[in-house]
């Protein structure tokens, strides 16, 4: 069969140097970059510059601690039977950041991006925000159980968008289509906008959830190692779900 | 049967506020923590300083990129099968960072916390050393087959370690261990004696290399997107794997 | 806030008794329920006949072993850094098995069942046929990259099922699919065409392909302990990788 | 570099053959072997006789289903959040089967396996026993929170053993070293024991547990799509875990 290359382009090593896209980790990065700095070099290739770096911290930042979510639970159920493997434990929390959580941050970013994808759409917000009320049924970014009328997050970070200048059509956008919906832009709908206007590939959205949320579990296998909760969820859980099957005593 | 209590110090939202660790997160948090420094809050239960956030950063960033390497190539290997789910690509990539490879942060951190406990201990560090070596088989934190005879991440680490203060008896201690050895620190020996250094507690030490590399599987998944390798290494392997086996045409 | 009920209704325990699906499992399942016949338990909450057994017995096993799949090798290159962790890596093993690969056997069964769901349309199995074909642009259990032009898997299957008297109006309608796109009717294909002749909801046919795999995984990991090839994968693609960024010597 | 060779004696396929361990899988498996044998095929290298395949499957049956697990209640908490990826749910649920669970099992068969590795060791069972329990703290495979004074598993399991010819040395050694301990063998110590028996190798012990879970796991996911659990457990634990945080209303 014909072989294909196999090249990546983000880092390699030899015996004396450690490069990553092409900086060299102990002199240029250690020291100089913070994570989330690290992180937008991994995804964008380059070292961003002090706004962008202030920006896309504020993003990651938001999403890492929540408290008990559906998330952090399954990583602390998990942690309950090994604890020697707690990066299994983080995985297994990580797995639940789909469709219905921290996923709509990549479908945000999605529909806005395509949305405005030709330079004339941006001249006519309302009409490209009608457009999308019509066609989806179900919005991402939009909409929030508990943070109603408004996410402060959201008001936050579009807030940290002006001052650094980032706060621009994609912006503009979502919350054009949210007051249409009459529905609150959520924090996943406010990164999902932040990421396009910093020129982030949508496909990459979705990590920044990803690695925010690794950070937050492992705060919370910590807080379980020591403060722990899962075996009493267990037992109270287990008790309660198969109460109507067990003969009465 | 009796029931326990169930609390988390971690955080808590209403309609319209979310705090973590007792502090407001978009009034006190975004735009003033970096992703790094929101670890350390995660973990530490406190905002670090100046010194502690360049230091805590650095340990980080250490160990977000390193090429291609199994983890990343596991992630990638997910990702070609299931690209609507890149979170569990990420958390595909996470189940290896075991005792093998990220695990000897933990590893080395119990190591020189245990050693150093009781205050009489830190007065001798040779006698020390030589007990840790006469005592175990296999020091986590030891030895690198690429970087060697020198790991330059251990040698930047301890750098912005003299730097900011807190270049100290755990570091003093796993470099007189190497020497005892004959080994170099590699750089997860330098970040586990830095995370004694901080104060970190070693079950939280694992966990600074998965927070770390689910950033790095970001930028592997972003690119796999791009410019895919993972079909091309299973199709080889395949291919060499089972030659032996096939019926020679 | 209002309280819903906790309950689920697959098993029970108390001192002495263990019940699965209203059976004790030691007098009524260990010993006389194979492995495939306790997954149709699990799924359908009844034992199944002998006729059943045989057929979906069949349908997991085909899933279990296709040699080096992407999904062997990530799990593999897991257990390279965390062998004290197998369970974590069958579970990075199975992360992929997502909308490219097993994932089919879903869609199968779902457009199957939802194109017959009005018993008229059983009548006209062609017409039926047709509609799928220009309703959908890609349509999952057709086409294989090397079974072709048929895949021996699916003939054997639905010679299983004329056998055991399962091959029905579902095994027509995704031959007559096959027959119309002219593409090879694969195993995920036909597996999830007898799911639906089973009566198996869509929702649990991806999960015949997640078990079954598990079972494979495990061989894998076991050879892997035995006869290693995830550090040699690691080696060779790492250096091909980055050869063309590294300094030549 | 000097490069190793790369082989799998899993499994191969060509145009129109699938072959797994030797043997034509449409040909010689499907319709013939359970999931239970192809999982003993999987990692024996051949197909169990009857007797093998009663017990085989009596062994991975018992580790299905136990209700309200951890693992299980892992499993539907990440279902909730990516309902799209059930893959990663049961790969969830996997990642907690550790040291505290069905770990046990391998635990137990390694202990057996070096404790008899000698021919001579055999003769002297209580001798043996003795030494076991002189040696560990905690021996994996005795006692049960629930079930006590007996596991009923291991009663029908040593039941079905004796049955098929297969109770042994490794049974009577598990049973006197529970003995010497007044405390119950548990299914996992059943188990670890019959693997032994069988002539599994311990690395692969772990790995019955993993599977069977897997089949559950699946039967789990399957009910919380018809009859959820996880949104509520979410919402109860947030609350009171978070109670004495938030201001008083």
């Amino acid at each position: 069969m014909e072989r294909k290359q196999i090249r990546s382009e983000l880092g390699w090593s030899t015996r004396d140097k450690i490069v990553v896209r092409g900086k060299d980790l102990p002199g240029e990065i250690l020291g100089k970059l913070n994570l989330g700095d690290m992180a937008f070099l991994e995804i964008m290739g380059r070292v961003p510059n002090q706004k962008e770096s202030v920006l896309f911290n504020a993003m990651a930042v938001t999403l890492v601690e929540h408290g008990i979510t559906p998330s952090a639970l399954a990583a602390r159920l998990t942690y309950l039977g090994a604890p020697e493997a707690m990066q299994a434990a983080v995985a297994a929390g990580l797995c639940g950041l789909g469709s219905v959580f921290v996923g709509s941050t990549e479908g945000c970013a999605r529909m806005l991006f395509e949305a405005l994808q030709n330079p004339g759409s941006k001249a006519n917000l309302p009409a490209v925000a009608k457009s999308i009320v019509e066609k989806m049924k179900k919005i991402p970014g939009l909409g929030h159980p508990v943070h109603k009328p408004i996410d402060p997050r959201t008001v936050r970070l579009f807030e940290i968008a002006r001052e650094t200048g980032f706060y621009g059509k994609f912006c503009e956008l979502i919350e054009a289509v949210g007051k249409e919906k009459n529905l609150v832009v959520n924090a996943t709908g406010a990164i999902g906008a932040l990421a396009c206007e910093l020129g982030l590939d949508w496909r990459a959205v979705r990590g920044i959830g990803v690695m925010a949320r690794a950070v937050g579990l492992v705060g919370h296998l910590l807080e379980e190692s020591r403060q722990p909760m899962a075996e009493e969820v267990w037992f109270r859980i287990e008790e309660e779900a198969s109460a109507h099957l067990k003969p009465k005593k």
